[in-house]
């Protein structure tokens, strides 16, 4: 054993949280600093991204500050928000404020660039969040801050920047601006042609669990570390819980049931699919698979504030049966993701009679969520030729003993509920540990995950099964009967009146 | 002028409301009575007919204690819940409690009968409120009944038969059993033989505003009248508000914007379409088209008991855009009726995204009623061939200035928002008058109208038309694109679990 520590933060779209770890999975610090996002229009968010550095310093610093030996830390490695990008002046100052992965403004580039082309290419399905098309919203209404740009770059790149000096990312982390050409790991002309970047502008290309290069002095310093520590290439948040969570190896599904709901699981081999979107993983030949529905916990959190002042829904929902009387939900609060990544699809509550209470609106989300799981699942297997054994869940809604239950019997497969913690600064401390000790990530990732996996399963209730599965077939027709109604109301709701 | 004056009740689903009148329309004493209701199971909804008869004696009575001079009272009129009947024993005491016209027993015999043939015949479309498969139910499930009962009738045929001693009714009343030829205004063959009911246990048809016969003199006692008081032929509920808020004349309908929406304009010929239900008008060759939605203001008022505690969601809607920020409600919370008559499709919200609130789901609830009642106002015109100038609208919903304006806007009508009053028995008070100074029905209702008519009128605002033009038109997509799913959704309900 060894008396090193690492350090591994997550810089995510609201915070920058730093984690001291050992090599068991042990936090043995930590702390976090705010991140500030502006809304200048409705579905613009921006951030400064000096703010990425100085949260990123200070939260670092302060859970450094609490170790005894701070020269125990031995490697800084990084995971963060994705998608979201910074274009630096030659100055290495932005030009303009970071756009990030919820950033809605290129709707108009993605009608008009979101090809099964681009897909086939980047592994990315034409949606909101990657940055290529907020790239091109930029060569198009902001050419002055592409072509004054010196570097155009991912989360972990500035961070390089900062730490090191080396403008540097890992495929794993750059991969979800949409510009690479997937299959082979490299930027791809025909996609820096649709966004308007440059190859010079873009970082350099470094392996996960590879050193970007060693802290600079007056950066060590500032996060209170001493002696030549290498900052560890880190990967993208949602591969990062992956990797924590073991979802790397066959069978097994790694679930974030928060605010939004992402599923991951891993391939060998390139696929695409509008099933999914396609993430680089950490070696050069993995792949992790990640479906996503934007308003997951969203939804639910809304209709607690919205309709339900006093009521305790949770236990309320509780005493409901399986289908809540009839009543089902489409959660596309914030559009529909996989499979349909259909900008202008929203939320459905199909079923209503007069006996419904909130309660019954409040079960039928978290049910609604659950049929969208089950159809994630089924459509990664189908595309995978693999079965998920066990979904490994984590994220705000998986402290819902409700929801975790209706997940299992909604999706009849066993869910094991992992312990309350920081799933993506696991994954960037296993990829640090990876480095220090010359095993594999998921070598490391397993001598960890003991902390984080400590959790409980919940089994599928099979009387449910039958209930369920027909339930499932109605939701699953909901939205292909709606998609013109949806498209149809777009349009009226843009009808000017008075 | 006379000092006559005329007792009107419109023994209705919930009372027997008694009021005396002027032949200009004043009411000059009331009372009322109240029913009960009795659901042995949750869709059967019976009442004791003998409390018809007991409800209607003692409103009456009350009402005409309070007058000064009793024999002042010239003639009786009646008018009531329609569809409901009672079977009466050799001895007329019921044999079972009447069957309402809410009840919803008899769908396997609207499914097994329910067809064209029956619609043209009858002027119903097969739907749960026409007795005739209800009787049908009786047939098959309680077959001693019918073999036994000496009279099978409607709530007026009932009363005469206290009142009067005579067994009869008016084609008016009569009608909404379903089993009347009713362009030929005669018991059908072929309808009585679907119902299992034999010609001689049906009332006798005596044409609206005709005497039925006198007070027998017991009864007038009971009532505190003296003299030969002469009972006057009334008919149904809708057609006697129809009357008395002069929708007799082309160009005018008559709204009821209660707990169900009725809507209803006058025809000179027979037509029968899944637009409306037919009914028997006053005269030979009058008809009344009807359209109907069951869940009108009962779907605002679940909203507001079940969504709001404190929230003034009235006003808070009346802040919001036409459209509720994108929300477009099918109110199909008692299934659907025109033009659909569905007895599986339910309520269905459509649209949700983050900012909407309770107030957003409350104005959307109101807008999808007057979604509704625009596309029943196009069906009617469409199939008569004469547009509807006014509409003049009477129920709880209309004391609500926002859903009026709405109701304006979208219909893009004027509406007169008529004073609260007892419309139907106002339309039997005409029928009685009309019988005493040998006016036409119509111009009684005329001389009477001033008082019910002494409302005001909101027109419409045409900055919202195009806006609502576009909302409508998407609004009139949803049912057919979810009927498929309301279908699947009622199979998979009935899957077992547990």
């Amino acid at each position: 054993m060894t008396d090193q520590l690492v350090v591994a933060v997550d810089c995510s779209t609201t915070a920058a949280k730093a984690v001291v770890v050992t090599a068991d999975g042990r936090v043995v610090a930590a702390a976090s600093r705010p991140l500030q996002t502006d809304q200048p229009h409705t579905s613009w968010h921006e951030q400064d991204a000096t703010q990425w550095w100085t949260a990123t310093r200070d939260a670092v610093a302060a859970a450094v500050a609490s170790l005894d030996h701070p020269d125990r830390v031995a490697a800084v490695c990084l995971t963060h928000q994705r998608e979201s990008f910074t274009c630096l002046g030659p100055d290495d100052v932005p030009l303009r404020p970071a756009i990030l992965w919820l950033d809605a403004r290129a709707h108009a580039e993605i009608a008009e660039h979101g090809s099964a082309r681009v897909h086939e290419l980047s592994g990315k399905p034409g949606d909101t969040t990657p940055a290529i098309y907020k790239l091109a919203w930029l060569a198009r209404h902001e050419p002055e801050v592409l072509r004054n740009a010196s570097r155009v770059g991912d989360v972990q790149a500035y961070l390089s920047l900062r730490l090191t000096g080396r403008w540097a990312t890992s495929p794993a982390s750059a991969d979800t601006l949409g510009l690479l050409d997937l299959p082979r790991r490299a930027w791809s002309a025909e996609l820096l042609d649709i966004a308007g970047v440059r190859a010079d502008q873009l970082p350099e290309l470094v392996p996960a669990g590879e050193p970007l290069g060693t802290l600079l002095p007056e950066a060590a310093r500032a996060l209170g570390l001493s002696g030549p520590v290498p900052l560890v290439s880190g990967i993208g948040d949602g591969q990062a819980a992956g990797l924590a969570l073991g979802a790397t190896a066959p069978g097994v599904a790694y679930l974030n049931l928060g605010t939004s709901m992402v599923l991951g699981v891993s391939s060998g081999a390139y696929r695409w699919d509008p099933a999914f979107r396609t993430l680089a993983g950490i070696g050069p030949h993995d792949y992790t698979l990640e479906t996503v529905l934007n308003a997951a916990a969203y939804v639910a959190t809304w209709c607690r504030e919205q309709f339900a002042t006093e009521a305790d829904l949770e236990q309320q929902a509780a005493a409901l049966p399986p289908g809540a009387d009839g009543l089902l939900t489409l959660p596309y609060w914030n559009a529909a993701q996989t499979p349909y990544w259909d900008p202008l699809a929203r939320g459905a509550v199909i079923g209503w009679h007069g006996r419904h209470t909130p309660a019954h609106l409040y079960r039928s989300i978290l049910e609604g969520v659950a049929f969208e799981l089950r159809l994630h699942l089924e459509r990664l297997e189908a595309a995978t030729g693999s079965d998920v054994e066990q979904v490994r869940a984590v994220g705000g809604g998986a402290r819902s003993p409700l929801w975790v239950r209706i997940v299992s019997d909604v999706t009849q497969r066993p869910v094991r509920v992992c312990a309350a913690g920081e799933a993506s600064a696991a994954g960037a401390a296993a990829l640090a540990w990876s480095h220090l000790t010359g095993t594999s990530p998921q070598q490391a990732a397993a001598a960890a995950a003991g902390p984080l996996l400590d959790g409980h399963d919940v089994h599928p209730d099979p009387s449910t099964a039958a209930r369920y599965d027909a339930l499932h077939a109605v939701h699953q027709r909901m939205y292909p009967q709606l998609r013109d109604v949806y498209a149809a109301l777009a349009d009226a709701r843009s009808v000017p009146w008075g």
